[in-house]
């Protein structure tokens, strides 16, 4: 497979727009003719809810966006069925041409990040064939445990083309607790983003970028100038926007001059966005969706990919 | 259900030592009789390899030790069917009375965080009930993404008993990357372990531990120290014994006086400690564990447990 950086690149030119939807399916949320269809009380329900929804979601985007991000948490919670229902929907992003980014913020040490890394890319090793398990095309994963802990994630994502999200600067409130601590002059997460660019650099594609990217908050604007300048390389995958309230213009530092370099996330202001009632759902997530890619291509330079 | 703190001192009291078993299973180590028996070039053979395994050590080491630590890795490595095996392997041990602590360490923010953390302890709401999911313990959980991401965990397994251990110190030759930068006079890793500390507070059983508990590699024995002052009403869970070089007297520190405070784990050392074509294997298993108690037991204040 070409290298990651590569096929996002391309995939963004092609759509002309750097919008991830994120796939985070929430019960009471989903359409209600879904939910009567599938609710028979059960976990297994559940899960054939989220994966009909997830489904009709992706057909949706599909032509509009290039790149989607189920969030894992939401399909384990409905145990096995629901790892069943992630496996359909990554399955449907891949044959539908989307780049995946599986949310699991994954971390573990040696062989244990290995087999995370093994799952999420390019599969399980059985006897003398490896056998797909997510089979994304990127993961994203959590840096506390440091170099060697990161470094499985890397190795398997270079083996098959895929890349590795690391959490440098989360979207949340109270990411500052640690993150912000102030270390050697610096605070932690630029050190994070140091490390992460070092690892970029190891495994450029053609344009550039690296196969390791960056998971930077929207909701931190004034940092997102101070992070693009210390990870020149790097992708930014920005959640925060909308729901979470940063803007368009919040996000317009991570982009470079040329519409590159960052992905927007939006997960609960695309995929509800209407009253759980509505018949006409899924023109309601290609509308906002629509005004999600105008509002960027006003505010930021990734008018410049159109 | 009980305080989780006094769950898991009541066991320990029961059985007289602070052992944990880390059910890790890899395919390549398993007993040759039991791949032969499941090896049918699938993920769903190597995860019913996987779970008679790890519930055949579970019936050796149940007479023996409080608690069990599955690792989640492996088992999300064979797909769906693989977390189909640890549900079972998880009902297995709660069956058999031992403490189960499922290491996923896992993050995450808001609603998100509090899906995973339903899924590990009391199970997700579907309609009018609680459907269990893995139904653990405890979960292993991490802290880079600072309080608000942390609290829905410690939400979740306050609300039904169970205990979060959160990732202080970690037991990899390169956890210091990050965990050991000074920040304000401290390395990162105390600030950690004063907030793990305040969690703990804030909910403490009859025993006077709290329902947050810290993971501190026995690794680093000249920070055990430092941590067990800083963090006097925290249980600590101590990887790192055995197979990754830490012995027990590296582990004592970790112990206060009455031979409370602590766990140590040992996955591969007990789990794998005989060549893949032993017969007796489960002989070797129940060795390897009375060997850790009694060197514990020698080496640590784990001795007045008995």
């Amino acid at each position: 497979m070409d290298h990651f950086a590569d096929r996002l690149v391309a995939a963004l030119r092609e759509k002309h727009n750097p919008v991830c939807v994120g796939l985070d399916p929430r019960w009471p949320s989903l359409p209600l003719e879904i939910r009567r269809r599938h609710d028979d009380g059960t976990l297994a329900g559940m899960a054939r809810g989220f994966e009909e929804f997830c489904c009709r979601v992706l057909d949706v985007v599909a032509p509009l966006v290039p790149v989607v991000k189920p969030q894992s948490a939401f399909f384990e919670a409905c145990g096995p069925a629901g790892l069943l229902a992630l496996q359909a929907v990554l399955a449907r992003a891949r044959r539908l041409g989307l780049v995946s980014i599986l949310d699991g913020k994954r971390n573990d040490i040696a062989a244990t990040a290995a087999a995370y890394a093994d799952a999420a890319f390019a599969g399980t090793p059985v006897g003398d064939t490896v056998e797909p398990v997510w089979n994304a095309d990127a993961l994203t994963v959590n840096p506390y445990l440091g170099r060697d802990a990161v470094e499985p994630f890397v190795k398997s994502a270079r083996g098959s083309g895929r890349g590795v999200f690391v959490l440098v600067r989360t979207s949340n409130p109270g990411a500052g607790q640690f993150q912000d601590l102030v270390c050697e002059g610096q605070p932690l997460y630029q050190h994070v983003a140091r490390a992460v660019s070092a690892w970029a650099q190891e495994c450029q594609g053609k344009c550039g970028y690296g196969d390791v990217a960056a998971v930077v908050g929207a909701t931190y604007p004034a940092e997102l100038s101070v992070l693009r300048h210390l990870m020149p390389n790097v992708f930014f995958l920005l959640p925060g926007y909308g729901a979470q309230g940063a803007t368009a213009v919040d996000a317009a530092p991570a982009f470079q001059a040329d519409g590159l370099g960052a992905l927007v996330n939006s997960s609960r202001g695309i995929l509800f966005c209407y009253p759980p009632e509505a018949r006409d759902w899924e023109q309601s997530v290609q509308a906002a969706t629509r005004a999600m890619i105008a509002d960027l291509a006003q505010h930021t330079s990734s008018g410049r990919l159109a």
